[in-house]
């Protein structure tokens, strides 16, 4: 049996929020009856919604609160009065130890500055990354960073380029991980200052990691590498091009069985291999985005997402728990940096 | 009837060249009887494609060349040595007015370095892009740069803006085409200081330009706009990684048809809808990547691409002579700057 583990809940945020929340919740539930939920938000409405699912009554804990944090309010304003919102006490519960991860659906800028503030960074890094899981012809791919930081240097490269090595050897079990630079080319010279600096630093480097070289944006989908690292710019706008790019292809799709009489009785046989490709293409399936080198565990999930969706967030956030991904990282960047020099100083051969 | 036009053609440059080049020459030919071709490569290679196919051969004239730029070589080191190659000749041919456009499925970096160094620069404009066209779930949309500039302040930006409006207007022939910014949110206070600062230039100059605002990378397949404006960085990664989605879920698809005896079956009445999507989506459509920007037509093939791309590619080189391109951009450009102000600084508000 798997040891008892706590997740704080943001049961306000996200556009269904918190019926689409408690829902989610009982989904989880069913796949992980260990897990424990403090659940901040509204209790008149958190209330009604748990007394519709009796068999997760046991398991969640409410903490009403008077607030909560828009999709709209910026950073800047959530972090000066946003105090007693459900998201703010909800980040704040795993700073204090009585959770060991939050999930929440609500505004992801918020949700980075807040836990930024709350949780602080983990020890030797200088910038959180958000991280995500991409479905690949040969399986799955780790990419980061997703959007936390529109503007990277070659060291904050270096930095994600860490964290998700150890990511994916800690989480996905991946002895050797390959690991990647996206950029608009293979060779040396291809490539802006950063990631030229970044590769340079990732191929000189003492670091034990298995460094590909650059990958181009058909490799995220190609399954090239194990882990792609990009700035948040560049890993922001990909990640949504490809979500536009199944869209796309399912709507051509859906077309092409409209637009004769053959077709649609074609659809009614092919059905079955249609709905495959849409369950393994379902961004559900892949919502719950990591906020990884904060000291805590936080997972985004997609504020449009629905039960089925903040349930896998909630998955994810259990994986990080229960593979202690943050005292993996504490440990690698400890073994890297024995005389007080930080991982990616060690890397540009700066030490 | 059409007037005739000649178009410059590197026979040397792609894969499969020159066979992929001269069959591709063939296909255009069908759709484009009235266009002339300059064939710049190895004549003892050239002449027994062209015996192959006597229906061009009245349209092909020969220039024979010893080089050719190889796939690998660095553009500096092309500029050094390369001017006796293909690729340059036949750049060559249009400035001096002996072609129209040329087009090559050589080397990028190469055809781009040869091209800026031999055609020069539009009066007014600081620095080309790569511009090309992307399906959408509501017709087609022009994205550029997809990567001549890694780097790129807010002034490339804005004349790109101002490239890609006019190219929907003259060549596509939209009335007033919205352009937008590629960005990793909508709100103003989303992205990088160049896209912010490009945005604000956009939003508050008198350039006769439908700005729509920040868009986001699912819009490029959504088709929210008809001009995408971004860095070559982004966009090729951007480009990249549609291509490589499309490749994803072609093969679960596949897959999916084959995962069963039923599902088989289902692929026998399916079959007519799912060519109808690959047609859609097939990237040869969408071959011809213009290079926007300089004083001379010039169009890159992929590399990869079959004798039915090269075709396409001539047909967009055909297309941006026809519609008069150059002269429509060195208009406007002279419009909006009556006072030897850049279309850039002027939309900054620097006059």
């Amino acid at each position: 049996m798997s040891a008892a583990v706590t997740i704080s809940i943001d049961a306000m945020g996200g556009d269904a929020a918190p019926d689409m929340v408690v829902e989610g919740v009982r989904m989880a539930h069913e796949r992980l009856p260990h897990v424990r939920y403090l659940m901040f938000g509204d209790a008149s409405r958190i209330e009604p919604l748990l007394a519709r699912f009796p068999e997760i009554r046991g398991v969640c804990t409410i903490h009403h609160t008077e607030e909560s944090v828009s999709m709209e309010a910026k950073p800047s304003q959530v972090l000066r009065q946003g105090r007693k919102s459900s998201m703010w006490l909800a980040v704040e519960a795993v700073q204090k130890g009585e959770a060991a991860g939050i999930v929440s659906a609500g505004n992801t800028g918020a949700l980075m500055a807040v836990s930024k503030f709350v949780l602080r960074m983990l020890p030797g890094i200088d910038r959180p990354a958000i991280a995500g899981m991409f479905p690949t012809v040969k399986g799955e791919t780790l990419m980061l960073d997703l959007g936390a930081n529109v503007d990277c240097n070659s060291n904050n490269l270096v930095e994600f380029a860490v964290m998700g090595e150890v990511y994916a050897r800690a989480v996905l079990g991946l002895e050797k991980p390959s690991i990647g630079l996206l950029n608009v080319g293979s060779e040396d010279m291809k490539g802006n200052d950063a990631v030229k600096a970044a590769a340079a630093a990732l191929r000189d480097s003492h670091l034990p990691i298995s460094f590909y070289g650059f990958v181009e944006g058909n490799d995220i989908c190609g399954g090239t590498v194990d882990v792609v690292v990009t700035d948040g710019f560049t890993g922001n706008i990909a990640l949504k091009t490809a979500e536009g790019t199944v869209k796309l292809y399912s709507t051509f799709l859906k077309e092409g069985f409209q637009s004769s009489l053959l077709a649609k009785f074609g659809y009614l046989f092919a059905r079955h291999a249609i709905n495959k490709v849409k369950v393994r293409t379902d961004p559900r399936r892949y919502n719950g985005a990591m906020f990884l080198g904060l000291n805590g565990i936080a997972v985004k999930s997609h504020g449009g997402t629905d039960a089925f969706g903040f349930a896998n967030a909630v998955g994810v956030a259990v994986e990080l728990v229960t593979h202690g991904y943050n005292d993996r990282i504490r440990k690698e960047f400890d073994r890297l940096k024995p005389a007080e020099v930080s991982p990616s100083q060690l890397a540009a051969g700066t030490r």
